[in-house]
């Protein structure tokens, strides 16, 4: 690459974490006890599924900025009654809301992570809030410098401020960093704002073929996992 | 404590790191090859004597929020003739001004937070951009969970705006927050608004005697450094 890269920011449901299986174990954790049985990887789709539309709101100006947790209880309380939820005691959909918090990493991550940080800065940026990466990190030893994303900017991905704000709080300009994603359109908004682009593949992020085995554009990097994408950094 | 604090807060200039010693060792290392022969340590202290009054203009409104970059370099090019510096080259400025980017710990400070962060969750609550965090936690190892404090606040402690915003990203109540620092006013500040208080003793904060040995009013916890803090917090 003809610019030194130094900051590498990523994209954490479906890129570093397994936003599905998480979601889907920690909703049988909760409900199976209180007698509830569903299709836990279908009521993990369809909560994921209320996530682009409810964060359009935001992007649109219709409603002003707020946390993703808020969103998430907004997108849980809308498919409650299509699982037979409706009548969840506010303690039980409040730590529902938190499988969010609890997603497994998938296996590259954490030591993919690790290599990457001797030579580059690492940051997630993400639509999550601050908590929810904080919880994520500790749960599974992910070594960021700092978290950045949708809470410092004030907006949510693809806004190109999301994107921006990020090199801003580095003080590096956009061509000294790489958005790292599973998903090409990520990695397209990241590029219009000057982004160096590393996709990485997630060809099962939503159950078996679903995902990006491939990038659907052309980027600076493509790999396979986040170790390979250290290799690929020479780290 | 009668409630559980489940984050803690640090005060770094001076509290987690020797900002005296490292900006004359900085300062020498820069302009001693140039010619030039200052009392390094005085130079220190004329630059950290701006610190206060510059974010003063912020915290009162009559300046926008800048990075304490951007106030550092304003400090620095305000004491530059009183040191003969008034000719520096603008390459040599800027590098001079990263300084503050490049200070060492105190011997207590990174084995204090590793032990610290197994039971809390640790963020500067710092009045230090978000960049200038990310590169002490990278010399010295510094296991932040999240950079917060005066950039992601958007003013200057002691204004309660930025110990409020800290817990507000951890989503936590201020009574689960502790502010750890070695000057009292800043612990008083954070207690005004519902955080728990820890005092570390840095009595040569400023050269011999000059820092405080003790808190100058009552705090949760009084520790002489952070290796005794994590065991006075059991851990």
């Amino acid at each position: 690459m003809s610019v030194a890269v130094k900051a590498l920011f990523f994209d954490v449901f479906g890129t570093v974490t397994d936003w599905r299986g998480g979601v889907a174990r920690e909703a049988e954790r909760i409900l199976k006890p209180l007698g509830h049985a569903l299709d836990w990887l279908a009521f993990a789709d369809a909560w994921r599924d209320q996530y682009q539309p409810a964060m359009e709101e935001v992007r649109a100006g219709r409603l002003p900025f707020c946390k993703l947790d808020v969103l998430h209880r907004h997108n849980l309380d809308r498919i409650r009654p299509r699982f037979g939820l409706s009548g969840l005691a506010e303690d039980t959909a409040r730590d529902l809301n938190l499988a969010w918090h609890r997603l497994d990493g998938w296996p590259d991550a954490a030591p993919g992570l690790a290599r990457l940080k001797r030579r580059f800065m690492l940051a997630p940026v993400s639509n999550g809030n601050i908590s929810l990466m904080v919880d994520l990190a500790r749960r599974n030893g992910f070594p960021w410098d700092a978290i950045l994303g949708a809470e410092t900017a004030g907006d949510y991905k693809p806004k190109p401020r999301v994107y921006l704000a990020a090199c801003e709080a580095l003080d590096l300009p956009p061509g000294e960093c790489m958005m790292v994603a599973a998903h090409t359109n990520d990695l397209l908004a990241a590029a219009k704002c000057g982004l160096r682009t590393a996709h990485i593949a997630r060809p099962n992020e939503r159950g078996p073929g679903t995902g990006e085995a491939a990038p659907k554009a052309p980027v600076d990097i493509a790999a396979g996992s986040l170790e390979d994408l250290a290799a690929k950094l020479g780290t």
